[in-house]
C-alpha cells in the first residue's frame, strides 16, 4: 500500500513540507586540530567546529536549513548531507567537481536546503573521502525529527548516538595521506574515543532507549549484552517489518535505529563483535567498547569504571533533549595546533 | 501463506515450468585478454567472450538453456550458474571435482538446464575462485525474466546492471596467482572500469529505475545520492517486506534489486561507501564511483563529465531492451595478447 | 501487535518461564590443546572440553542452567553466554572486570542462569577476545529449544550447526599473541576443519534441513548451491518477515537459522563466497567449503569425497537428536600437549 503510493509519487508527503517549517541557521568551521583517540595515540583531524564527531545538528522535518561553512584548514573540503534528498537543490549536495567546487582554504560556502527526509542522517566531507572521512573525523550527526513518528519511537525516553570509527596511526600525523593501499587500521573508537577513555551509557529501569548507530569509516558488529534490540529504522526510514537482534551489523554509510526496552538491571557490555576493533595498536581491552549501566546497581569493587568522572552528554542524550539547533559537545573538542601538513 | 505453500512444495510453481518455454542456445568462449581497469593499470583476465563483465544472458523463466563453452585459455575452467536450481540437472552445476571435471584448455563443455529460477542471477567460473572470480573477471549477468513479476517491477522503465569489483595490481599480470595471503586490493571498478573511466547513468524525470547490484569479489556499500531506493529482491527472490535504503550493502555473491523513482532532477553521485574503494593505487577520486544524470539538467562548467563520449549500454540498459538472447557489450571487450602465464 | 506487546513488557512471556523447567548441570574444562585445522597447519587453542568448536549445550527454554567451568590453562578466561538475557543474573554474564574477575589458571567458576532466550545462541570466552575468540577456538553452540516454536521450524527433520572461522598461522603456536595489527588470516574452516578435511552433510530427499549459521571470528557469505534457503531466525529470534536467499551473509557475532526444503537430489557445493576463505595459506580448494550429498545419488568417479570415512555427527545433527544435555563431539577434540606459551 505504502509502496504503491510511493510509486505514485505521494509517499513522501512532499506537499506538506513547508507547513510550520522554521528557518534554522547554523555556522560551522572546519579546523585543524588534534584529538587524543587513546592514551598515547593522537590524530590530526579536520574537525567540524573543532570536534570529532562534529556538532549535533537537530532540526524538524520540513525545516529550511542554512549552514555557513568556513574552511579554516589548508586543504579543500565540502559538506555532503547524507540522506537529505535535496529536492530542487541538487547543487547543495556537496560533491566536489559535480555539484560544486571544493571550498578553498580560507573560503566559505553556504548550504541551503529543506530537511526533506526524516531520521538519523549525517553530514561529512566529500573530498578525498578515503582520507577525510576515514581518517580525519569529518562526520557528525544530522537528526531530523519526523513530523509523523512511528508508534515505537513515541515510547522512547532516551536517545543515544554512537559513531564507531577506525584509525590508522601510521599516517595520523600527516595531513594529505590516506595510508592506502597498505593501510592498517589499528585503533577503533566510539564517538572518537577508545575504551576505556570513553564513557558508560547510563539508563534507568523502564527507560526505552533508542540507539542511533553510525559506521562512517569501517563496518561494525554492534552487540549489546543482556537485551535484544528492536531494529526499527534503516538509513532514517522506518522498516515495514522491524526485527530483533543482539548483533546489529552496520556497513559503511548505513545507519540503524534500534530501540531497547531497559528492563534488565545490571551493568552490560556493549562492543563491536569485530574483535580486532576491541584492540588499540594490537593491545586488547580497548577500542569500540563501552558499558550500559543501570541506575542503582551496586558496582563491584573490580569494576573498571567504578569511580569514573561521568559526562552525561557523551552520547548526545542531553543535547537531543534541548531545543532544535546546533549543539557543540565539549568532550569531542580537539586541540588546535600549528598546522604541519604534508601533501603527496 | 507463501511460506506454508513453499513447505508443501508448490511455491515455485515448478509444474508450470516448460509451458511456452523456448530453447535458448548460446556459445561462449573464454579468452585470455587484457583489460584496462584504470589509466596505467591493466589486468590479464579470462574474459567470457573476451569481456569483463561477461556478456548479458537474458532469458525467460522456464526456458531451456544450452550454453556451449569453449576454453581458449591455458588453464582449466568451469561455469557455475549462480542461482539456477538445476532441478534434475545437478551435473550441470559447474563445480570442478564434484559435478564435472574442469574444462581443459582447448576443450568445450555444453551446459543444459532449465531457467527454473527468476531474477538477477549471474554466472562465474568455479575453479580456483580466489583467483578466477576475484582477480580475472570471470563473471557476467544472467537475467531471468519472471513469468509473474511483482507489481513493483512492472513499473520499471529502465534497468541498470552494476558489478562492483576489486583488483590486485601486484599479480594482475600473472595468470595462476591469487596474491593471497598478503593480497592488497588496490583498485576498484564498476563494470570493470574505475571512475572516471566508466560512464554516467542517464535517466529522465519520471523514470522508474531498477538497479541490479552485484558484488562478485568484495563487499560494497552502494550509495546513491538524492534518493531512497526501495530494495525489492534479494538473490533474485522478491522480498515479502521491501525496505527503503540510501546505502545498500552487498556481500560477496549476493544480488539486490533496488527500484528508484527518478523524481529529483539533478546530477547525483553514486559510489561505494567503503571509501578505500574510491581510490586507485591509493589515489583518491577513482574506483567504484559514477554519476546519475537527469536529462535536461544544465551541467556546471566544472563538471568532470561535461563532455563525455557517452555509451548508453555501459549498464546494459539498452541490451536489456533487446529480444532475449546473449548480448555482447563492446565497452567490456579486452585486448587479446600473446599468453604469458606463470604457474605456481 | 507483537511489537506493541513487547513495549508493554509482556512479549517475552517471562511469567511463564520456570514452569516445567529442569535443572541442567554441566561441567566444562578449558584445555590447552592443539588442533589440526588443515594438513600441515596446527593451531594451539584453548578448547572447551578440549574441543573446537566446544561441546553442544542443548537445553529447553526456561531451564535452570548451571555450568561449572574449570580453567586448566595458563591464562585467564571467562564464559559469556551470548544471547542469554541473564534476567536478574547480570553477574553471570561473563565479562571480565565488569561482571566478574577472569577465572585464574587452576581455578573454577560456576555460572547459574535461566535459559530465558530461545534459539541459536553460543558461548565464548570474553577475555582478550581478539585472541581468545578469533584465534583460539573458544566458542561453542548453546541451542535453546523454544517452548513455542514457529510453524516453519516444526517441519524441520534435520538440524546442522555450522561455524565458519578464520585462523592466523603466524601466531597459531604462540599463546598470548593476537597477531594484530598486521594479522593475516590465512586459513578458514568449517567446524574447525578446512576442506577437504571436514565432512559432507548428508540428507535425503524430503528432508527439511535447518542450517544454524555462526560466524564467531570473521564475516562469511554462506552459499548453498541448488536451493534457496528461507532465513527464519536472526540471533535466535524469529523474523516477522522471513526471506529467501542463496547467499546468507553472517557478520561476526550474528547467527542465522535458514530452513531448506531438500527437494533437489544431487551433490551440491556449500561454501563461503568470500573467495579468500576458500584457500589455505593461499592455496585454493580449501577453507570453508563442504558438500551436501543426497542419499542415493550415484557419485562420479572423479568426486573428491567418493569414499570418505563419514562422520555423521560433524554438524552435530546426531547430538541434536539426543536428550537435552552437554554433548561432546569426538571429531572436534584437539590433542593435549605440553604447554609452551609465550606472553607478550
Amino acid at each position: 500500500m505504502l509502496i504503491k503510493a510511493w510509486l505514485a509519487g505521494i509517499f513522501l508527503g512532499l506537499l506538506s513540507l513547508g507547513a510550520n517549517a522554521e528557518l534554522r541557521q547554523f555556522e560551522m568551521t572546519i579546523e585543524e586540530v588534534e584529538v587524543e583517540v587513546a592514551p598515547g595515540f593522537k590524530a590530526k583531524v579536520w574537525g567540524f567546529n573543532g570536534q570529532v564527531p562534529g556538532p549535533l545538528l537537530h532540526v524538524k522535518e520540513g525545516d529550511d536549513v542554512e549552514v555557513v561553512v568556513h574552511n579554516n584548514t589548508t586543504l579543500n573540503h565540502t559538506v555532503h548531507w547524507h540522506g537529505v534528498y535535496q529536492t530542487n537543490s541538487w547543487r547543495m549536495d556537496g560533491v566536489p567537481d559535480v555539484t560544486q567546487l571544493g571550498i578553498e582554504p580560507g573560503e566559505s560556502f553556504t548550504y541551503r536546503f529543506v530537511a526533506d527526509k526524516a531520521g538519523s542522517l549525517f553530514y561529512h566531507c566529500h573530498v578525498n573521502t578515503a582520507e577525510h572521512i576515514d581518517l580525519r573525523g569529518m562526520w557528525g550527526p544530522l537528526i531530523v525529527e519526523p513530523k509523523e513518528p512511528i508508534e515505537l519511537e513515541k515510547e522512547v525516553t532516551k536517545d543515544a548516538i554512537i559513531f564507531v570509527s577506525t584509525w590508522a596511526s601510521a599516517v595520523a600525523q600527516d595531513y594529505g595521506e590516506n595510508g592506502l593501499p597498505h593501510r592498517i587500521l589499528d585503533y577503533s573508537s566510539v564517538n572518537g574515543k577508545s575504551h576505556p577513555g570513553n564513557q558508560p551509557l547510563r539508563v534507568k529501569e523502564g527507560d526505552v532507549l533508542r540507539l542511533r548507530l553510525f559506521a562512517p569509516t569501517s563496518p561494525m558488529s554492534f552487540h549489546l549484552h543482556g537485551h535484544d534490540v528492536l531494529v526499527t529504522h534503516k538509513d532514517g526510514s522506518p522498516l515495514a517489518s522491524p526485527y530483533y537482534a543482539d548483533v546489529v551489523p552496520v556497513q559503511p554509510g548505513e545507519r540503524y535505529d534500534a530501540i531497547v526496552k531497559m528492563n534488565n538491571p545490571g551493568i552490560w557490555m556493549v562492543h563491536d563483535h569485530i574483535e580486532a576493533n576491541t584492540t588499540a595498536a594490537g593491545k586488547e581491552g580497548a577500542g569500540s567498547m563501552l558499558v550500559v549501566e543501570y541506575e542503582g546497581i551496586e558496582k563491584p569493587d573490580f569494576y573498571m569504571w567504578k569511580d569514573i568522572n561521568y559526562e552525561p552528554d557523551f552520547y548526545m542524550s542531553e543535547s537531543l533533549k534541548k531545543p532544535f539547533g546546533l549543539h557543540n559537545i565539549e568532550a569531542f573538542k580537539g586541540k588546535a595546533e600549528e598546522s604541519r601538513r604534508r601533501r603527496r
